[in-house]
């Protein structure tokens, strides 16, 4: 081989090896903690759903290794984490960081606010999303929206609830802004970690408590320890879920790698929905068929006074702060249109579809 | 340099630029065709999305060119240039091919079927992706849900409907199982393409016409060819959209680059619905407070009516093969359970938290 025509392989073979080895050999390891269980039904797939998409469509450049609660933080640390760096991706709810934003709690759940479906309108075509990411910016941290439950369940009784009345001096687990509306009514609200709620209801220490819906409640054993299954779930119209990312760690990535997150968080956004719209049917079906549950809609009376003492508390924390007041403004106007317009398709589908309503009792 | 040197440096060059330039240099160009035109509102910018999105994952391996209806081939014979490879992947609706696959209308709409959020959980969740890819197989080509509408409005017309003795002798541009089912209320279907809508209905050569919902036929004009807008759209409760991909197109594709184009078929599966849900609600209020629009909702008895006749109509797709009766069981059985659970979550949260209903008119 002559020098020259060497140097000019050693020159297009450098050249190639460039272009080549920056995509094969550039691979990133990152830490998803979470606030459920590892492997938790429903929301708990999410994260898992998301590290395999995410190493299928990268070949394996990102490698997402998935932490339950408790793993590698506890459940309500996981915000900390990934802000600090601890990890580089969380998957949560905003309510649970209240503490240091409460305006936080409106992309998550709200009193007699949006279901799923509008609440995915107003992140990604009504400027939700935008505002989401200018309130944790202070924190170093991006949000996605990462799954939905749909309308949840209003909650286990161990007694009947026929009026606003019966409500008075109830004990009952109800965490954030439904919790605060359902104290106004009368009721004493009650915080405890989620591993307690299955004693504390079966000893009497409470009489009530609110979970998710069929499908984790079934899981969870709830109907053992009470009678009565209230629906609907005004106080979580769905519980949005969060996937968030340590900014410097996101910065770090290739925009391919970036591209790549991003849009395998978008699949799981709808996957967790479509896995809770699919199973709550089944979990439902059981819990009557073969544990005898008394499913039960609570009375107009009920639903009137928390809808009214709802519109209060959503205001109130509008005031907490002027990023609060301003997310309440956007979140507002666009829930006042998209009811508008649902009253006219969904809700009127719905109805015309299905004239009776419940017919399950 | 020693030549041993030499030859372990070539080697091991060698052996990198193998495993890198595979990536970097295997470069697709795929054509994908539609049946709306280029960049039309809504459902039309989900493949441009879908191109964008593949594209920035794969950083720039995959390339996908977005043809409108007739601009490679007419927006009716998206299929069949999909399934012969004239295109790699199309973007459509699946009861466009009913006269190839009767039993392709049960994915695209139903008249008093399943909305978009049952669609999905029944499609991921429920078995219904692998039947409709099981019906497809015949044609060598991949199908996804690539969109939906959300629920449509039920049409425009010239005259008040009042009850279902005024549809005797309307002339209808109804297509597909609705348009079988207002047939058999004493409607005159009449079939003719989409651009010949809105001169139709000027003339009175049709005297109603069903289309999409607000934020499409603002954009159409129809209000300025029909005084009322009737709602629901029963006979559509969603429309799903479709992307299918020639199979063998599809096999060519290394592992990574398949999980690309799936995940971001998945993404603007939700994409196209956030916008309608976002957009629909600025268009009704612009047709009703500029443009005068008369909303009405359609009498009850016409919808107990269509209901009935609807179930009718479905079951006889049903017998129209094996294939259209295994899913028809499958649908039958997800709607019936969903239907019943919806009751108790959606629907009834609907109404609990909008009692009056509609307040539009």
């Amino acid at each position: 081989m002559q020098p020259k025509v060497l140097a000019m392989a050693m020159a297009g073979i450098g050249l190639s090896l460039a272009a080549g080895t920056t995509q094969a050999q550039e691979t990133f390891e990152w830490k998803l903690v979470t606030s459920w269980p590892k492997n938790f039904p429903g929301v708990g797939q999410g994260p898992e759903r998301l590290a395999k998409l995410v190493e299928e469509m990268s070949d394996g450049r990102l490698q997402i290794e998935v932490f339950g609660a408790g793993q590698l933080v506890p459940g309500f640390e996981v915000f900390d984490a990934v802000s600090e760096g601890t990890a580089e991706i969380g998957h949560s709810a905003s309510y649970y960081w209240k503490g240091k934003a409460p305006a936080a709690q409106f992309f998550a759940a709200v009193p007699f606010g949006m279901n799923a479906q509008e609440m995915n309108a107003w992140l990604h075509y009504g400027g939700g999303l935008e505002l989401w990411n200018e309130l944790y910016d202070d924190f170093g941290v991006d949000v996605m929206a990462a799954g939905a439950s749909g309308v949840q369940m209003g909650g286990w009784y161990n007694k009947e609830i026929n009026s606003v009345d019966d409500l008075d001096g109830l004990k009952m687990r109800m965490p954030g802004l439904g919790g605060e509306v359902m104290g106004r009514m009368g009721v004493a609200i009650v915080n405890m970690p989620g591993g307690e709620i299955f004693t504390s209801l079966q000893s009497g220490a409470i009489d009530a408590t609110e979970w998710i819906g069929p499908y984790n409640d079934l899981a969870f054993g709830l109907h053992q320890a009470a009678d009565y299954y209230y629906y609907p779930g005004w106080h979580e119209p769905t519980v949005m879920f969060e996937a968030i990312v340590n900014e410097e760690a996101m910065a770090s990535l290739p925009a391919d790698l970036q591209a790549i997150l991003r849009t395998a968080v978008r699949d799981v956004n709808q996957d967790v929905l479509d896995e809770y719209t699919a199973r709550n049917n089944d979990a439902l079906q059981t819990l009557i068929d073969e544990h005898d549950v008394e499913l039960r809609r609570l009375p107009d009376d009920v639903l009137a006074e928390a809808k009214k003492i709802s519109a209060d508390v959503v205001a109130e924390l509008a005031e907490s702060s002027d990023m609060a007041g301003k997310i309440y403004d956007s979140y507002r106007a666009f829930q006042d249109k998209v009811v508008n317009y649902h009253a006219i398709s969904e809700q009127a589908y719905y109805n015309a579809r299905n004239p009776e309503g419940d017919t399950t009792q």
